[in-house]
């Protein structure tokens, strides 16, 4: 069997990496260079686009902007998993609200607007902390601003001016005030079935994920039960299939939910190491209509992401259950350059693991981990 | 980084498939077309081996039955781990013997020939009941034969007439009487460092490993103890890098070592799902002169290869804890085409799984999975 990957980055080479054991063939589709290329060496492969869709069984995506013309040659064959309309939704912020105001769950009081003037009505109605978003495009904190007050509205304004609002409209949203932000990584089977991973802890830092621990300390039998059913309404509405990250954040005993991403997920990472099907492994057998896996997890786990450097010892290897994953490109200020997955028997053993890893990185790029160490400490 | 291998074969492949996490780039010779391939598609590469071996950082085998020039090259360019002498045990069976009387190690009682009329006076001395082996080039039965009385004797002076015993001598063992076959798997470092895994037991049907479960049941603490510390010998006497496997004999409450694989292991590949860090990444991390990573395991965990098969349902996925491991190749009758690997928190609860599994696979192929799941019944 053959599975195309739109989209060549460290998703897809992770992807390809569980998918040889199953017997699958995976070549990925880099969008920047339109070429087919392995998943690992990037190099370019002898297949052209079309040829590479003929001759997989599925195809699939590693990130949600993809171009709609894109999805659609795939789902004309009938080999698209997701489907195109449940790739959009995350790819598109006011699809995505308008799927959670329909589903009644709890989202981000927002409105959209396609004219900058909006802007200037809308603190009166959200109050003056907003959020502004493209409905498409945005990832990493690219894409989104923060405003607080008249003078970001009209610098806002004043950015955006040559922006066409009307083909991708803003999304302005009410600041949340939230305690923090919790992922619930899962997968729906070709057959329905759905299978929930620990829920996730994300700490971030610039509008990057840093460290997610997991499960989420302090959550609740009850509060992973609602969030279960969020992500069953939501990836039953979307007759979902593979991984499905949905991002939501704490505020009070509440979860309102900020993001829906159709895809592996960077906060799902852990599960290489601490689960005993990683959530690379689960897409694949979700989308190629396999029985799902075992979700059961270590007590605690933890990623931590390698941001913007490359150079460092390899001694954290000798802490007990680390264990890194390198993505193999180019170092670059604030690319996410590979990861570290962390397993312990309990928080407090994880805390002194993480104060370990913390002795032997440049700590500049890991602003967050001392966060992480106190949040487990129970701080 | 980069590592050539030795060897394409699937051991090479799941190599690879741990080395790209650590950014290590691989490369494997396949020794029977003489070409520099990718180890997951096989397909040549543009390398000639000299060149691939100037470029690499290690060089490492995935089999012991290496051209001893070969090794030479290597070793030349003071790249290959484990050393030479290390393969060469493994490769051939007088070293190995020598070695292990050497260190006072337990092992069967044996005598080598160059002349097959030495057979019959062998017969004498050791009893009736031989195995009679070639020092150099046997594997999964092959160049191994049973014999018991004068006519088996003659019959293998017959086969054996036109072979050159001064080049490749036979051993000769007395059969030992032994209630199973365990196997130590584990790792020694760059800094002489040890990390052993949960001990193997082995079930054979043909000559050829079926099932491998680990822990191997009934052992006591003294007996690992035991094993370790034989394990420790060895791999110490060799200066030994990488992983290394001591096939044992249990007679009684004893272990006697019947051979040593200077490399990655069947009966290891259990720990891809099992362990911490599966021999695959712990070989890459010790060859590199990284620390070793933690071996620590799945209460129960069961390898069963796939042999001679290629076509059955996926069905067995749905067993929690059940993974697959795939090879890649044309399908051969005794040929080794996969194995699943599943781990269960209990030894009743890995017998149930077995019995599913035995459920969903063309019982021809898996004449053991009854032993196992009687075995582990305590039966």
């Amino acid at each position: 069997m053959m599975v195309l990957i739109l989209g060549a980055g460290q998703l897809a080479r992770m992807l390809y990496l569980e998918s040889v054991q199953l017997g699958i063939e995976v070549l990925a589709y880099d969008v920047s260079s339109s070429k087919v290329v392995d998943p690992v060496t990037r190099e370019p492969l002898k297949w052209t686009l079309r040829e590479a869709m003929d001759a997989s069984d599925v195809v699939t995506v590693e990130f949600e902007h993809i171009d709609e013309e894109l999805l659609q040659l795939a789902a004309d064959r009938g080999k698209l998993r997701p489907s195109k309309e449940a790739i959009l939704v995350g790819g598109d912020r006011v699809t995505e609200k308008n799927l959670l105001s329909r589903l009644d769950i709890p989202n981000c009081r927002y409105e959209v607007i396609t004219e900058l003037d909006g802007l200037t009505a809308i603190s009166e109605r959200l109050g003056s902390e907003l959020i502004v978003k493209t409905s498409k495009g945005g990832y990493d904190g690219k894409g989104q601003w923060a405003l607080n007050g008249a003078a970001d509205v009209m610098r806002l304004q004043e950015t955006l001016k040559q922006f066409d609002l009307a083909a991708n409209p803003l999304v302005v949203e009410k600041k949340a005030i939230f305690t923090r932000e919790v992922s619930i990584i899962g997968a729906r089977s070709l057959a329905g079935e759905v299978a929930i991973y620990a829920l996730t802890e994300n700490i971030h830092h610039d509008g990057q994920l840093q460290v997610a621990v997991a499960p989420a300390v302090g959550i609740t039998a009850g509060q992973r039960e609602q969030l279960c059913r969020m992500f069953e309404r939501i990836s039953d509405a979307l007759n979902y299939v593979g991984i499905l990250a949905i991002e939501t954040f704490q505020v009070g005993d509440e979860f309102v939910v900020n993001e829906l991403a159709p895809r592996v997920h960077n906060s799902g990472h852990w599960t290489q190491n601490g689960a005993d099907t990683s959530q690379f492994e689960q897409h694949m057998r979700a989308i190629l209509g396999f029985p799902l896996g075992a979700t059961v997890a270590a007590p605690v786990a933890v990623m931590v992401n390698i941001i913007g450097c490359a150079s460092f010892s390899r001694k954290m290897l000798g802490i007990p259950g680390c264990h890194m994953h390198w993505y193999g490109k180019q170092v670059r200020a604030k690319r996410k350059m590979g990861h570290f997955n962390i397993t312990a028997p309990s928080v407090h053993d994880m805390a002194d693991k993480l104060t370990q890893l913390q002795a032997t990185l440049p700590s500049e790029h890991f602003p967050k981990l001392e966060l992480a160490i106190s949040r487990l400490q129970g701080n």
